[in-house]
């Protein structure tokens, strides 16, 4: 009797994310071949093969599925990353993950203006950045390589600094070579000397 | 015959400065009595005792003039330390006018939460901040103390942060010592190592 509760329960949270995943995927696809301008729900959810009422049910309003749409690609990006050599580093984590999540901005305008564009576009970025980001400072806290005193500081002032950078180079206020200084400087920020963190931020170019 | 235009000019241009000195301490005051909520461009006029039309000549909208109180408010901050005997020393310059700026959200929340709750704050916090904040680090790049290989950047990501601090406490995410935290990481940011850093920003303790 308790089984069957729990198995109906979880098989109606996989069918839940598997709707979620489909509107996300269905977003991603009408934005890439149409832009943000005239997105509506419904072609959302004709694209899904889901019903209309399906969609609010997971998203409040369409700036959360954008919301939804960036964070797949960022926290993707983030966790190849994370799941490659690189990440036992956590140096080199922090500069391999901040060198690409910044390229994006040089990469795929599109989807850099859709995060910068975003109602609340900061606090959006940092609810999608902090877990890894935080994770990341942790680790290199705990094995010496980061001199942190005050984390929630720190990661506040990473996570805007980052940010900014990339809404400079949508802008056209930050040229080539931004997304390598912002490596070098959160690594700084970190507590790294000014000539390692150079390093570690160059020695991401050919990974 | 050119000497009187110029003089004409000049009474002119003396005399829009000076109505619009009379519309932002006015603006300030009842700010200071009442609160943002309210404030009315009619009460702001009669206040300066100028005509009602001319605050337009001065300001496109209210959020401009409230801006102009907040930029009086830094800049008046930002100069006193500049012409302090601190202000000799890039780094003491950088350290006291950082926290400096960051304890408004401690000691003055009102003006703090005017600052943040600006329509596109960061860039208006980014415009009242840029041009003293890059001269100090020109001058810290010039005597060596600084290593900046790329000043937009930095400049861009050091704004953006210690916003995002003033933010975060006036929010009641960052909590007493964010001031400390934002001063030794900015001093970080311009390349100097965490223990001088760190030093640096206590040292405003006393002045």
């Amino acid at each position: 009797m308790v089984d069957r509760t729990v198995r109906k329960t979880s098989r109606a949270a996989r069918r839940q994310a598997q709707t979620r995943a489909d509107l996300i995927r269905a977003a991603t696809e009408l934005i890439a071949e149409r832009g943000l301008d005239g997105l509506r729900v419904s072609d959302i959810t004709e694209r899904a093969d889901v019903a209309f009422g399906t969609f609010y049910n997971q998203f409040k309003a369409k700036d959360d599925i954008v919301e939804a749409v960036v964070a797949d690609a960022l926290v993707g990006l983030a966790g190849s990353i994370e799941n490659s050599p690189a990440s036992d580093d956590p140096a080199l984590a922090v500069a391999a993950t901040t060198r690409a999540i910044v390229r994006i901005a040089y990469d795929d305008p599109t989807l850099a203006r859709l995060l910068v564009n975003l109602e609340h576009a900061e606090a959006r970025f940092e609810r999608i950045i902090r877990p890894q980001a935080g994770a990341v400072l942790e680790r290199g806290m705990a094995t010496g390589v980061f001199d942190i005193d005050d984390l929630p500081t720190v990661l506040t002032m990473s996570i805007a600094a980052a940010f900014e950078v990339i809404r400079g180079i949508v802008d056209g206020r930050l040229g080539e070579g931004a997304d390598l200084t912002c490596a070098a400087v959160l690594l700084r920020m970190a507590g790294m000397d000014a000539a390692t963190a150079a390093g570690y931020a160059h020695r991401t170019l050919n990974q």
